[in-house]
């Protein structure tokens, strides 16, 4: 019997529990019950560890010194490693959590929300060795400085490399979120998240959740938090200091603001990018500076954001809007030299509601692709244009490129990065009924997604 | 009848000589015979010219004192404004220049081809206006700085906004550079183009004509020539300083370094992108300093260049590489939390050769893609990984996801930016018959492309 590479001892477990790789199965330890289907071990893993994903789409490592008995529930079917997400679970599920270190003294309490990626990583993550970083024992032995910050009620919500991380998953981090907030019990809520697309869920958290009454703060890791060079506990640190310490609320993303240690950048959630594949400092705020400079104890605001829409940490949920759903069916674009204009045409076929483009320079598009605009227009298709260049506003009445997309019907999204217009256009037809509202809600700042003029041009 | 906004006068002569908007025409002049397709006027335009569009895919500006008799060849067509490139036209096709200040004393002499865009534009586009900004009396007298540097000699190549160019456009481009190389009449070769999609076209050149024996300089303008705040003369000024001076030959883009008019950048071809929808230093080096920095008549050479793939200036043709060939079908795919991948499958059907993903981070994409991808790569279609972070390399060794695409047949593609690993695999596609030949050029540092690790991580 193949058994996934596991041990000895744990094959030996298996053939005597006549249990085998993709079943489902129970599994009794000495104080807890877990049910899952069995996965093969990967590389990396723990030689003393079984892997069991759970319902709830994460898996977790149990030591086989805890295992009483494993009881085979379902056989294996050829489709055990799809799992769809299940929104109940946020109501009934109980998370693994050595509450021993949570609301002592006079510190602030802090939820820590994990979601998955290198900051959750000691191991290989199909070993289910995420979960172990994030208890609040673990926590506190390997970042012992966050004790004296707050109090950490550590929970699982996915454990999930962020280029997994899809709509469904926005809406499901939103809603523990907003329960979290609407539980009282914390002056902050830290999401830990993969880097990869850190900012486009921080995007989502600031649409689907607005005006929080306090802070929600994503952070992630460039190098897991095993590695010497791990950015994981600063910025975890800056990230807490943040979010207990801010005057305001929102969204905000916190991680290394430079390649030295000292300080973290809090980054407003919809004007943040990822701009550098492995270094520490890797993103960036665009078009603007960091909201926010975390140094040891103390949070610097920067001046240029006088104008900006937040509203002050409060103890009321009477402003706060909870919209989490998110349309899927938007397409984001790029374009380029020798561009597939039918492209288009196959976004109209597919069913899409609205395509994003990222056009070039101030947001142009090579006039062979009008008539398939025309065409997707016509066929009732919303069409957004951004820039690929990234910093800097689109303008689509300087040149005539830019006037006749206009006329095509082509609505322009200023400084609003591609990333947050795909993830504001998802939000946006998940919410609203009439095309007019889209249109209207995607031109109109909710949470800063547009700025004002504010760098030297 | 409509006369597309021109003048009573010119409408006096439309009527005269039996003419009318879209129709084919021959128009005489005092000294020349001009062919091509009587265009609508259009906003901003001069009142005395009329617009023509040339065989050639240009337009030009016919001064209505100049023209002796306009005579109709063929009625208007209702595909009248769709127009192929002629690619014999370089060898046949006579320039408007007017040479007097060509090759005068001991300056060097420089070839100046124009493509098109912002610096090249007065007035708006489709009134010809372009053409006259390109006459050499018309760069000295707005340019006077350029008599004392370079003996310059302007020709036309297209008249495109560079969102219009198209892959087979950079062949024409690098067809004219390599004659123009092959006359020996040059010290170096500037090519003015629109800033839009600029460094995609000397990511083109750079792999099309290796080993130049001289400079061969992009240059565009943020803002038109007549402008009060063009950033035009100070870039030409820099390329025409860096191409008549610089002791190494190859493909540069010459642009503002900083917002202050006083410091120009020469970028190596590809490694440069356009940064910013607006600002004058929109353009800026990947993972690499500028190559070097022009400060009025001094050159700095940027001291990490060192390992770099470069050649000296020669007077010999002996290394010069011209392979102009570019294939069309290459998709470049930007991954997205939502990212259909049905749109994979489009591509296998749609007959591409070739994918360029952006994923996210490292090189990532949803495990969801991974059966596309599979049956993509099983099509024969190529797949190859850059990330959208821009900053940074490819590392598809480090998290199972990346594994798992290498496993699939994924190639990596380093720090090579997603739009130059764009324009290469065109070329390879363009240039090489077997897979396998175009895999190992894909992966080859040709044009330096892929650069050591230099900034500090």
């Amino acid at each position: 019997m193949y058994t996934g590479g596991y041990h000895k001892k744990l094959e030996e477990l298996f053939k005597r529990s006549n249990v085998k790789l993709g079943d489902s199965v129970i599994i009794q330890t000495s104080n807890e019950t877990h049910t899952g289907i069995l996965l093969p071990r990967y590389e990396y893993a723990d030689d003393n560890h079984l892997v069991l994903k759970l319902k709830n789409g994460y898996n977790i490592g149990i030591n086989l010194r805890k295992i009483k008995s494993i009881k085979k529930i379902v056989e294996k079917a050829g489709t055990s490693d799809k799992h769809s997400i299940d929104y109940n679970y946020v109501d009934n599920f109980s998370f693994e959590s050595t509450d021993q270190n949570f609301s002592k003294g006079d510190l602030p309490n802090l939820s820590l929300l994990s979601t998955g990626g290198t900051i959750s990583s000691k191991i290989d993550y199909r070993t289910g060795g995420v979960m172990a970083a994030l208890t609040a024992k673990e926590l506190n032995d390997s970042i012992p400085e966050l004790v004296k910050i707050a109090n950490i009620d550590p929970e699982v919500v996915l454990t999930e490399y962020s280029e997994n991380i899809k709509p469904e998953h926005w809406s499901l981090i939103a809603k523990k979120v907003a329960n979290n907030i609407l539980s009282s019990k914390y002056e902050g809520i830290i999401v830990s998240h993969g880097t990869d697309t850190m900012h486009y869920t921080s995007a989502a958290l600031s649409f689907a959740l607005q005006n929080p009454p306090i802070p929600v703060v994503l952070v992630g890791a460039q190098r897991s938090s095993d590695r010497p060079s791990s950015d994981a506990s600063l910025n975890l640190i800056g990230a807490c200091t943040f979010a207990t310490k801010s005057k305001v609320s929102g969204v905000f993303v916190a991680m290394h603001y430079s390649i030295s240690d000292d300080v973290i950048a809090c980054h407003i959630g919809t004007r943040v990018r990822k701009n550098h594949t492995s270094r520490r400092d890797a993103f960036h705020s665009i078009d603007v500076s960091p909201f926010s400079l975390v140094k040891k104890d103390q949070i610097e605001i920067s001046n240029q954001y006088t104008d900006l829409i937040f509203q002050q940490r409060s103890k009321s949920f009477e402003r706060m809007i909870v919209r989490p759903n998110f349309e899927n069916k938007v397409s984001l674009l790029k374009f380029y030299p020798g561009f597939d204009c039918r492209m288009i045409d196959y976004c109209v076929k597919s069913g899409q509601k609205a395509i994003i483009f990222e056009g070039t320079g101030l947001g142009h598009i090579n006039k062979g692709c009008f008539s398939h605009i025309k065409s997707a227009i016509d066929n009732g298709i919303l069409i957004f244009m951004t820039s690929q260049c990234i910093w800097g506003r689109t303008a689509l009445t300087v040149y005539d490129t830019g006037r006749d997309l206009l006329n095509l019907g082509v609505i322009p999204l200023s400084n609003m990065t591609s990333e947050t217009a795909l993830v504001k256009a998802m939000w946006c037809l998940g919410n609203l009924k009439e095309v007019k509202d889209v249109v209207k809600m995607m031109t109109t700042n909710i949470a800063n997604e547009f700025t004002k003029r504010i760098t030297v041009d």
